[in-house]
């Protein structure tokens, strides 16, 4: 087919699988990367479903080489240190942050504060030459595992360059269920970020896994 | 019918108007308050409407002494200024903080620093014996205004004090097409606030008044 193949950085965590999983079942070739490409590998044995697309597994690095168009799907502990070591393969590619900087004390999650205002201006930072798109931050890992679940969510994404937010907004319209909606710019990630702690204590505390519609489009 | 009256602090601007209106068209007597009294009887006037609760206009001090639930929806420049010339009346008062810290340049909405962590937490340093409720963040005051317009958004509200959240679940819910979600602790208002700027930044784009709906609850 040549349809372009998505990469996932860190994509053995249940975000990256999820939606790896979410889209080889569109027909989407999907690469799950791990820094252990043995895990990596076991991920996608997991994962494999009956018609799906190609999923391979491979290092990070290799999947951020092969793939055009990398999912950052790593803990936020991760971050950085992941896109040093990635870092020159993603020049001129899309790189699609979804990662949180959140973490949890007794009273539910909480938001880290980042130097750069959010985890994607992290990644513009440390990527300049990255096509930076920040977004699937309101999508419930467990949903997207769980795949007797029909997904009814927006995808809400935001970045500076308006020609890799079509290319998601596209990519995210083939998945069932879920609608991209561009927001505005990068700088606006930050609250997509923090969305995600409100999503996390409301599906804790009620026990669902909660998503976001806007209405009145 | 005595149920209680819920004043509005800084109400004549768009979102403390238009939740104003919307609250007296269910039956509720409402109290709307200004710096200036004179414009404050002003605006009840422009809003009033046949068949709407009795709604009076006062002093911004006069309302919070004499309403038993206290919306504050004054610009974020004056949110601080605000709190210390009424702060004393609001003790052991339900106060609704809907003001965001945002502000405008050419790529749009961002939001500002808040040393407190967001508004909501200012107001909680601020009146101590207060009992802060943050929401209403998500509710398009243009939109609150335009009574030919049906409402359709969840109002995502925040806050540490359980009963007085259960009463502004409660105040929300007699607004037909608004519906109250309890997110969780009022830490989490920075978001709540913050997504105001994506939702006014969606508005802008779009030449709409978005709102949010959380799914699969």
């Amino acid at each position: 087919m040549g349809a372009p193949v998505v990469g996932f950085i860190g994509g053995t965590g249940p975000q990256g699988s999820g939606l790896a999983l979410r889209l080889a079942m569109t027909g989407r070739p999907v690469m799950i990367g791990s820094r252990d490409p043995e895990r990596a590998r076991q991920s996608v044995d997991d994962l494999r479903r009956d018609g799906a697309a190609p999923m391979t597994g491979a290092g990070n690095l290799e999947v951020a080489e092969a793939a055009e168009l990398v999912f950052l799907t790593v803990p936020w502990s991760g971050h950085l240190d992941t896109l040093r070591a990635v870092g020159p393969a993603l020049d001129g590619k899309i790189l699609v942050d979804v990662v949180n900087p959140l973490t949890f004390d007794k009273a539910g999650p909480y938001s880290l504060d980042v130097d750069a205002g959010s985890a994607a201006e992290e990644s513009q930072e440390a990527v300049p030459a990255a096509r930076v798109v920040s977004g699937f931050h309101d999508v419930s890992a467990r949903r997207l595992l769980d795949i007797a679940q029909a997904l009814d969510t927006d995808v809400l994404i935001c970045g500076d360059d308006a020609d890799a937010k079509d290319v998601v907004l596209r990519l995210t319209g083939e998945v069932p269920g879920l609608r991209g909606v561009d927001v505005g710019p990068l700088r606006l990630s930050r609250h997509l970020e923090g969305m995600t702690a409100v999503l996390l204590s409301v599906n804790r505390a009620r026990k669902v896994q909660a998503g976001i519609r806007l209405t009145g489009l």
